[in-house]
């Protein structure tokens, strides 16, 4: 058992330098692409208020702070906060993800009640049947690891099995919110420039540079996600607490997230 | 030696059996994909032709055989033959990429080609801005590729090196082309529909399961790469070949791709 806690210990040790320079990197860019947002309406859109013409604006800022911020936040908590205990990091990953989903829930309803208001319809365009499946993923990602990973009445070999999935679907869903901001990006850019988009207005400029750096915050988040060697290593104290104490909600961690 | 080999050899084995239901879906969502793009075209465009208005067709139609459904089989063949030689698998994995740049490069030198002769501006969108970047990167990735692991001058340690990064961003290429071609999705329904778009018009319909169809196959894609016990097992020949001839080009390989 020494050993095995020895080993462990070794594959602890300090954060790998690239890690906390791409970690800082993504969040500047992630912070870059909600201000950007917010510059967006507030230079060409008139700005934000619930009431008014301008409740629909709230739809695009709450859902690049909530599905792709915070979303993406809540998945790299595994690599900022990799030597931490495994129960620590995971209240968090789930914290961060029911603050993106609160923020996601008042982007979608500013956009339907702007649309009851002013009679138009819903759910016709390809922005919003992404948009609506990957709320939908959402959710029902959100529900399944709670009851598997935080509840804990799931048996080990239950998470063990499950595990892989839901980190596959978690970066999925993450892809297809990215996704779908850019279509509905270019939905609310042809909507109101129609021809004018194709003088280089400089409204579509800065919105062509937003979506670019979407799809940059998008790439560099999965490359943090992706890379083997900045995978969570497993703990000494998880490993032998769950030699021990199986249900113990800390214990129970299968290897490396 | 002998040890290693045999364990090597029982790392080899049969192909797992759900690697296979899922390379056949996949293939069935990629040739639906084309389909859906070939009877969008001909249903609600014309059809295809290289002279008149038609020219454009050919676009979307060449951009998602070669960046999407060619594209995506060329990252598919380490999964698919993954007990077969590394340099034959190598080899078609640089082949289909191939024919995925040549009916790429026609896709755009027809979108080009007709914007000139209507004297429409190039590049001024995001869909563009996007494509513009997806294709440079491909070229970039392709010659990369080619000149570390086709070409025998580059060392062990180097492809060791650039591996990952090549997995990476081959990946990373293939899910831009995607949100790419949905971005120019979009932009031709928006063109072409306008507001009539809400009206649940047959051509949005259908163009909206084609976007979900392009999603779902990338998804799809995604999980059979990264699928952790799919991955290429070493292969047996390759590592003893690259302790004694570590120049030959199939003997180089470092570990699983």
């Amino acid at each position: 058992m020494s050993g095995c806690c020895l080993s462990m210990e070794s594959r602890a040790g300090p954060r790998p330098g690239g890690l906390s320079y791409c970690v800082a990197f993504s969040q500047l860019l992630g912070l870059t692409v909600v201000a950007v947002t917010g510059a967006w309406l507030g230079l060409y859109r008139g700005g934000i208020a619930w009431e008014s013409d301008l409740q629909f604006n709230v739809h695009p800022l709450c859902m690049v702070i909530g599905l792709v911020f915070l979303q993406a936040d809540a998945l790299l908590v595994y690599r900022v906060f990799r030597n931490e205990a495994k129960r620590t990091t995971k209240i968090l990953h789930g914290l961060l993800h029911g603050c993106a989903f609160v923020m996601a829930l008042v982007g979608l309803v500013a956009v339907f009640d702007h649309h009851r208001k002013r009679g138009y319809p819903d759910l016709y365009s390809l922005h919003s049947w992404c948009g609506l499946l990957a709320f939908v993923l959402y959710v029902v990602q959100w529900l399944v690891g709670f009851s598997f990973f935080l509840f804990p009445g799931a048996s080990f070999s239950l998470r063990t099995r499950y595990r892989p999935l839901h980190i596959f679907f978690g970066a999925s869903i993450f892809l297809l919110s990215v996704g779908t901001a850019l279509l509905g990006l270019k939905e609310a850019l042809l909507f109101k420039l129609g021809t004018k988009y194709s003088t280089f207005e400089p409204e579509g400029v800065l919105a062509n540079v937003l979506g670019l750096l979407l799809a940059g915050f998008a790439l560099v988040v999965l490359y943090i996600l992706t890379r083997a060697e900045w995978k969570r290593p497993p703990q000494a104290e998880e490993q032998a607490l769950s030699m021990d104490f199986k249900t113990l909600t800390e214990g129970d961690s299968p290897g490396s997230q």
